[in-house]
């Protein structure tokens, strides 16, 4: 196991305290020594996890200064009315009690199946050994133990001169970012600019918000930027935020559920950039093609179709597609002889490249998604049994 | 086989023209003996068949009445360029000279796989046959021979006095109305109103607009209103075309591949009747609700979720989740004694009903969709193949 050192100042840890029936690690804790500036992004989901509304005050009480973050997996602490909350605030407190700071500074978060009451007393009861177990060489530990579908960790980090970028994430269903999706986390020393939101936002613009699994938008998501400011100013920090968002967001789409093909919907000759990333995530979203790559055909006729449906003005006789580097459709007829170099690339590579140029300006976007196979339906078919 | 037959003036057939490779019955007709007032609504995707462009240009040349209509199955003619719309054209002009009629009389239009040229020889050379085939009761032999991945052929009637409704339908997959969706054709000899187009409008609304298979919108939707008016005036028309419109798409959504079960996602209190439509049209979409049902697990928590993020305003902590008789959550909280029971009739109806109150008005729909299966993908994987 690869251990990722933390950003100066950052200690975390993750075990298991028994909320999993699996037994798999589920409790996660991130400390800082002294409260670092901090800001998130969360689900527009009009149902939303106990843990966004707690968030949301306790960032607004702090002016965006945390202390210490609290990650459950195996129970989304959602749908749980007031009394959900009132676990949220008592983890809050517990947790705040023991690392000796405001509850306000204390942030909570929980991921998985929605609708069931937190196991308070068994959470509360495995706080001390979570704590004893922080270090700075927690990364791996913290990014395991928020995992639910997810069938590997994710993480990844960028060195800025003196300062780090550590970015962890879950998720591999329920995962279609409407402003933030899942959990995802950026950790830094490195000083944030005047207007931390602002550069999350960014950040999450040509990351997150290009990434889908299957078109839902989990109510729990939740992404963060948090930093002890340890290292002072760099220049470099956006760019690492942009690269290291892509990075966690291609790893989402790779691990979804049931997938074998990590895809890029790269959309070209778009009028303008929204332009260009919404009609990726329509054909991202489109079950057909999705099955398609499934199924290795280099159904260009799905694409083109679900582009069609985008609601974006295009000559659809001037539109050009790609499958690989193989060109499939242009001048409003297909091209049959190459679609055999499509299929090989679509058999042989595990990241593959669906391109669609729309003939209608110069702006392009790429968005991430997987291939949607019958273990798809298996895993969420029986995911609460 | 039932033979229903069609209404005054009306004859049709289908046959085998050896499009689709199976054998199977491929090629339709439909006539009648003088030309008949006619309205169609089109896909709205940027990328249409052949058949929507030539439908367009002779419903205008002709002021809106027909005299036949072609339909074959197994090729789309679409993304097929100058030479796919020649193709479409040389069909309506060898209909036109053998039933002697104008070329703009005649109605063609194609549904199957995107991207191939239509056999264009084996099809005239079909024609005569299928002509001599043409009888008032070729209702089931034309709903046949337009089906591609239905399991069977959907269509239905009602009796209006002297007059007749015939409705026939094809679809299974690539259902998701943003207009009309797939082919749909509502044949009468009833006089229609001075505007036959706000009739269909109106009859679509509530049926095919209220369906989803998989979200993705065909580039040949066509719904079709054509009557001979040999019955004259009946009042009960707009009834009978909502009725027969509604019939079509629950029975489409019950054969969309691979369902195993057709689901009414019942949509209350919204603020109006568009967003109920539109709440359920996303629930219907969901990929983790349709994998829930085909579980069999009464998951609530998706729905309420999925309707949390269509972008209408409710009270999560005051709406409320009903599957079949039983509310599985109310008052911001589960109720988890209630779960056995929904779990039951997801089990054994094979018309589930998912419910839920938004408590933010008066207002309701009913959405139709069906659960989503591995044999949906093993369908679609390997659709081409």
């Amino acid at each position: 196991m690869t251990q990722v050192p933390l950003p100066a100042g950052f200690r975390a840890a993750g075990i298991s305290a028994g909320i999993k029936a699996s037994g798999d690690p589920d409790l996660a804790l991130v400390l800082l020594d002294v409260p670092g500036r901090a800001a998130a992004l969360y689900t527009r989901n009009e149902l939303v996890g106990a843990h966004v509304t707690l968030c949301r005050e306790h960032l607004a009480a702090t002016g965006g200064r945390a202390r210490a973050l609290l990650v459950n997996s195996g129970n989304a602490n959602c749908a749980t009315g007031q009394a959900g909350l009132d676990d949220a605030r008592a983890l809050a407190d517990a947790v705040a009690s023991r690392v000796g700071c405001k509850a306000e500074q204390v942030l909570v978060m929980s991921t998985g199946v929605i609708g069931a009451r937190l196991p308070l007393e068994r959470m509360l009861a495995a706080l001390p050994e979570l704590h004893d177990a922080v270090s700075v060489d927690g990364t791996e530990n913290f990014a395991r133990a928020i995992m639910t579908t997810d069938t590997h960790a994710k993480h990844c980090s960028r060195e800025l001169g003196k300062a780090r970028l550590v970015g962890v994430a879950k998720g591999s269903g329920m995962i279609h970012p409407d402003m933030a999706t899942m959990l995802a986390y950026l950790f830094t020393d490195a000083s944030l600019g005047e207007d931390p939101h602002a550069q999350l936002r960014e950040t999450n613009r040509t990351s997150f918000q290009r990434l889908s699994v299957d078109g839902d938008t989990s109510p729990n998501d939740t992404l963060l930027l948090w930093s002890s400011e340890r290292a002072g100013l760099t220049g470099r920090l956006d760019d690492a935020l942009a690269s290291v968002g892509s990075e966690l967001a291609r790893a989402i789409a790779a691990d979804g559920e049931g997938a074998t093909r990590l895809i890029t919907i790269r959309v070209s000759g778009a009028p303008d950039e929204d332009a260009a990333a919404h009609v990726g995530r329509v054909i991202a979203t489109s079950p057909l093609v999705k099955t398609a790559v499934a199924g290795r055909d280099p159904n260009w006729g799905r694409i083109l179709s679900a582009a069609g449906r985008a609601g974006v003005t295009f000559p659809a006789d001037r539109a050009l597609v790609r499958i690989g580097n193989s060109t499939v459709y242009s001048d409003g007829k297909p091209h049959p002889a190459n679609e055999a170099a499509a299929a090989d690339h679509l058999a042989n590579e595990r990241e593959v490249m669906l391109a669609i140029d729309l003939a209608a300006g110069s702006a392009r976007a790429d968005v991430w998604t997987c291939d949607l196979t019958a273990d798809y339906v298996a895993i969420n078919a029986d995911y609460r049994t």
